[in-house]
């Protein structure tokens, strides 16, 4: 095929994989979507993109852009696409630490970017359970959120500038490292979150911030959801808004994480129904500094905060982490999340966003909802819960697509019943498509093809994905 | 004319101006841009917006939307236009202080907000001078900035959700109040920053804060701009990042305000150079509440970080304030910085953002640039420097707009010379429209066109600003 040839000679005949060399990209991590891609590439700079972008344009052929794949929605699944994958741009072009700015491409591993900033004292804050896979470039096309958006916002508040190639291969730069800019529409928002339906992102400037100098850290029980909200209130005030993660496990998640992960330990002596992981960063040096007599002072606050809450009958237990080592134990069970779901089936996920206030009543409204369907599905429930996210899954008794979809739905429904979304932070890929449909307003969609027939009008760039068909 | 009689039969003929009724919308506050507006029309509610659009939209009428029209780069601009102010539109629909969200309507006016969120013990932050007349409309269409953006964003990073009428009428609503929400393109990024040219701004959805419970505000002098910007990585580090503001004040501001601004006093016995006014914001009991001597930590703590800098000669003076009427002097001060120099004529201002450690040498590379157009230029600069947003002013020596353009111009030129933009925090307008056409990026021009001309086909809305014809 001539096109294959003139990729070929683009990116040379090795970064060209069709057959079983491609077998790898036909499925991706969640084992969920299984697809045919018309073959694999892999270009090695933002001008090979360019090229390979432009002749595939040329022949209007499909290209579905991919880096880690580690994606929950199938938003890299390619049924007879061209897989562009960026895995090889895995530059990490500049760290400045005097103004804080990471420039990358597209195919760096996020843990790779955390290590880079830690060495010069930086943090780039950006963490989830795929951290070790997950790349740049599909953190920015899905705008993933994760484990610290409390203190530091998601991928979108991260990202200074960008750089894009459009589907004709134009070479869109938006590349910069100031933190105000209004030199014209914000396009760089456009194109973070977009999922590689608008153009493919290939490089980004990035925000760093200080590392925290100390972390207090804890797992602590409350009575109920509303009790965790309201000490993740006292909390914020009494640290001045440096509650970096409030993470959200029950019952159900704890027991999933002892049976399923080797050395995996209970958080307390007794079983709680509702558990938080709590984290605070230091950045001053008079809160995280140890004293003469080796205490921090950020780690002895939140000790005597969570101490004054158990005596007022606010909280039920608290471990306070006494070592990176303990840290590193409490952050292994919250992120290990996705391992403990997966590897059961039929499973359902979900990703929704709540008022912070309604997150107690979505929980009870969600499991109607699903008992209602399936009268003998299990859920299982994990949550950021200080952004009011929500991944509130399902194991329904029987395996059948429409089964599943008919459960998705109605919790989406419930979620957006209460002035929620239904995605918070996965993005839409194929899997929300119906919710989109649904729920979405209809203005807004018709908004959305407008601009995507602008930026893509032969609708070459990760067809089917994001965007439901009118 | 029948359009006219339309509009009246939508709003009522009182909210529909003519000849000398519509006269106060023929300038704005800057008094450098005068037009002969069609007319003016004063829609009352969303849905009065919408009709009004779509009899524009159906006679292709230009509409030129305005709210505070404190705007200084001509946006508001109206010759042969209809003026769609949004004035009457003030509602402020909710306060949700467990939330911490405000919905208000597009001709609420910032101080107005300020008030209402203070009544519950919460801060909207952004803030600048023109507050009390400027209207959120006009603060989310050009992402304005302000004196608190180093600590909690521009406009677009405090607003959570949007309605917006599109240019034919259609209501566009994309209101939201979570945190994270990933249904789709992010669409509400598009019309924060775009002037009008894209919709029309009806309602937001906006977060608030926890309002400090004390603030430590100063007035430092420091040998040199660097040694500003060592300053303020000293105090964001000392509180943990709670800078809430950094001024740069040099020598010709403080004199400018002292003759020009009624009881205006010199910050310090001496004249300084350089002098920065900081603000620390304290939300944490323990940093904000009075001890028994009533002394207050973060004001305590902010004396004893700049009587240390000074014996180490890294600051030349300091006077912290000691009432919250010695702290509102402050504020005064900086945010007479438009009353001070738009009353002389000709002047040139710009709004340029520069990496912070190049600042210092694009004042003198901007003086230089100045001084080879016009060798008896005086130039006038204040800065939200913690930012690296300069204000860099001029007065020529001749009044003739040719010769203002080449010096703004060639201050753009400097500004993106050393990797800032020429626009940070003032939006395009017509005054920067020059700028846009020379130095943005061009594919970033056709993908506006292109987005412009999705959403707005007629090209009804704010024609000509913005982005340059092609």
């Amino acid at each position: 095929m001539q096109l294959f040839e003139d990729i070929a000679g683009v990116v040379g005949a090795a970064q060209l994989m069709r057959g079983e060399d491609a077998a790898p990209w036909a499925r991706d991590w969640t084992g969920a979507y299984h697809g045919r891609p018309l073959a694999v590439v892999r270009p090695g700079s933002t001008e090979e993109v360019s090229r390979v972008l432009a002749l595939a344009h040329a022949t209007s052929t499909p290209v579905v852009p991919a880096s880690g794949r580690t994606g929950l929605t199938g938003a890299t699944h390619a049924e007879g696409a061209l897989v562009l994958s960026l895995d090889r741009m895995s530059r990490i072009r500049a760290i400045k630490p005097g103004p804080r700015v990471a420039v990358v491409e597209a195919g760096v591993v996020l843990s790779t970017l955390h290590e880079a900033a830690e060495s010069h004292g930086l943090l780039f804050p950006l963490t989830f359970g795929a951290k070790g896979s997950a790349m740049i470039g599909g953190a920015l096309s899905t705008n993933a959120g994760g484990s610290n958006v409390l203190r530091y916002g998601s991928t979108r508040d991260l990202c200074l500038g960008l750089e894009v190639v459009l589907a004709d291969g134009r070479v869109l730069d938006l590349m910069s490292e100031l933190h105000k800019d209004n030199a014209g529409y914000a396009l760089r928002h456009l194109f973070i979150g977009a999922e590689g339906t608008l153009g493919v992102i290939t490089a980004a400037a990035l925000k760093l911030v200080p590392r925290p100098r100390a972390y207090a850290t804890a797992m602590v029980a409350v009575p109920s959801v509303g009790a965790a909200l309201d000490l993740l209130a006292r909390l914020r005030e009494a640290t001045g808004g440096a509650v970096e993660a409030f993470e959200y496990m029950p019952r159900m998640f704890i027991e999933g994480h002892v049976a399923k992960m080797r050395g995996a330990r209970e958080p307390f002596d007794r079983p709680y129904e509702h558990n938080i992981m709590v984290e605070v960063g230091a950045t001053a040096p008079r809160d995280a500094d140890p004293l003469p007599d080796g205490t921090i002072p950020v780690v002895t606050r939140l000790e005597d905060t969570l101490a004054a809450l158990m005596e007022q009958g606010r909280i039920l237990d608290a471990t306070v982490a006494r070592s990176e080592g303990q840290r590193r134990e409490m952050w292994a069970r919250r992120e290990s999340a996705a391992e403990i779901t997966h590897d059961r089936h039929p499973f359902v996920d979900t990703d929704v966003a709540l008022p912070l206030d309604r997150v107690e009543e979505f929980l009870a409204l969600a499991r109607r909802r699903l008992h209602e369907i399936d009268p003998g599905a299990e859920d299982f429930i994990v949550a950021h819960l200080g952004d009011g996210n929500v991944h509130y899954s399902a194991y329904p008794t029987r395996d059948d697509p429409d089964h599943s979809e008919a459960i998705r739905s109605a919790v989406d429904a419930a979620a957006v019943s209460l002035g929620g979304s239904f995605s918070a932070e996965h993005g839409i890929g194929l899997m929300k498509l119906p919710s989109m449909r649904v729920h979405k307003d209809p203005v807004a969609l018709e908004v959305m093809r407008g601009i995507k027939a602008a930026l893509d009008p032969k609708g070459i760039l990760n067809p089917g994905k994001v965007v439901p068909t009118s």
